[in-house]
């Protein structure tokens, strides 16, 4: 079998490695996957570069989630082919990987991509959507970083609950696309962006979500409604994060932090699986969906962490580890 | 009948003034109150000073709370000598002032500064400390401005309940008399916060709570538990205020305000008298206490307020607009 590593933080591209092992026999309760599908996602890039919340210990495995198909099976589990999302994250970046055969769950059928890409993003949008405030139809949200998955899939998942979604955007040239995946407002980031929302929203905004941080996080802030609610859950902006503490205590804004990783360690199994099988159903009924800019054979890996590291990619890059 | 008021925003010992007032014939349902004491507190100057939450227009009255005694009522009411609150701030800083009947509590026989100072400063301590989070006995607690006094009430209220103090402050000089107070640990504010945590304290604070903001903000959040919760009701450092955003994503750190109006505004009468009935029996049972610097006559205002903005004083200015 063959498995992606890295033995020290770096570039992507530059510090993993695609190495070959034997495949060791399975216990009882194991099921070995054969992996078809595992997107690379910018997580994985910064956990590459030793820029993230956990830190796992030198060499490490890599890939953050995937589809598998169950090619062994030793005691009760799946028949052999049934499709799965596969579990135990890291190891998706690997033609195979044994896991425990409790709490495998089939797919059904719908794309391989979509479902490969079920997790960290379509996740991390609908708990940033549902998490921290009872939304009701007609309620409106702001966002930054509109353009990025998770930006799209909060847009998909708003529009299905009827929530109105202003994006903010950072360069005019986005504008366009972004109305078109269908925000009802687009605001231009800038110092100006609270006057904006006072001009095109009929009232301010409940929740906003923000990817950005720096100075979108306070202007953000200032956006909301009293009482309102931000969460912040990554820093495109590589800035200090300015909190307006002014507007924080006189106007009740309830500030929080999101990490998908520490939400599926503190949370039980019943309710991930609850989230997961919702989710399935939203790409199953084509109502949740990821551009893929390009799918790449393992072999080819770097070119595709190269691809995955652009900034004006158009969409997932995934592996194909057993081909396309 | 006498009344402090302001016309322009600025430095209250220089724009408050005294208005003689002919008082008006009271209406049905209405009580003149006599005031008996009302503290000058620092919500009061930084009002005055037109830098605060609300903006009242001017000329303003002042005075966020006082005691006063019953002196005429029409229509059904308490008897004539009758203890209150002062209610329907501001307007404390006068002779008289005329409530409505309906919702004034009789007061217990208890020391009159004390009762004076019940709301803005225990009020506020009493709601960090139980609003925000669920604190059990042994809990950890950190806090900034020990040396305020809302973190004296925060101590006291925390020792009362077995919760753990950690008092963070500014200047070596104050750490005696923080620990005289009853902090369970005294730590000096600095960028090795979070290493005094780690060596002074069991267990890391599930709640920090901040009136100082600027870096001490984002010092106290790498003091926290993960799932942590900051409030933040003040910005004595003057500095504008950062969030370490990774410590926030990654460890779910929840951020909020906290401003005693808008709770006042936003909170149903039944669950204000709710808080204010706990805080009365603490004050008469000597459980809280706040040390008094001086009492003023009414007369002398300007005096006190030089003394109330003055950085040393050593407790509250109050004033007497009935004579000591």
């Amino acid at each position: 079998m063959k498995q992606a590593i890295y033995r020290t933080h770096g570039k992507a591209d530059q510090v993993v490695e695609l190495i070959e092992l034997d495949p060791q026999p399975l216990e009882r309760g194991q099921t070995r996957l054969k992996i078809l599908r595992a997107p690379i996602n910018p997580s994985d890039i910064l956990q590459i570069a030793g820029n993230y919340g956990s830190q796992p210990a030198l060499p490490a495995q890599i890939g953050l989630e995937g589809v598998g198909e169950v090619m062994e099976v030793h005691g009760p589990g799946l028949g052999i082919g049934t499709r799965v999302i596969v579990p135990n994250p890291p190891g998706a970046w690997a033609t195979e990987k044994t896991v425990p055969s409790a709490g495998l769950v089939p797919l059904p059928d719908a794309d391989l991509d979509q479902l490969a890409m079920l997790i960290v993003n379509p996740a991390t949008a609908y708990l940033l959507l549902t998490k921290f405030v009872d939304l009701v139809e007609g309620d409106w949200i702001i966002q930054s970083a509109a353009t990025s998955a998770v930006g799209q899939m909060v847009t998909q998942l708003a529009k299905a609950r009827g929530v109105r979604i202003a994006s903010v955007v950072r360069r005019s040239s986005a504008i366009e696309a972004v109305k078109t995946a269908g925000a009802d407002a687009v605001l231009l980031d800038g110092p100006d962006l609270t006057q904006q929302v006072t001009k095109e929203l009929d009232q301010a905004p409940v929740l906003a979500i923000d990817a950005v941080a720096g100075e979108t996080f306070g202007r953000l802030i200032g956006c909301l409604q009293d009482s309102g609610t931000i969460v912040l859950f990554g820093n495109l902006s590589g800035q200090d994060t300015y909190v307006p503490d002014q507007t924080v205590i006189f106007r009740d804004i309830k500030m929080r932090g999101f990490w998908l990783t520490q939400w599926l360690q503190t949370t039980s199994p019943k309710d991930i699986g609850r989230v997961f099988g919702e989710l399935t159903t939203l790409v199953a009924m084509g109502q949740l969906h990821s551009p893929v800019a390009r799918v790449y054979p393992l072999e080819d890996i770097h070119k595709a962490l190269s691809h995955a590291m652009r900034d004006n990619r158009a969409g997932k890059v995934l592996l194909a580890p057993n081909g396309l």
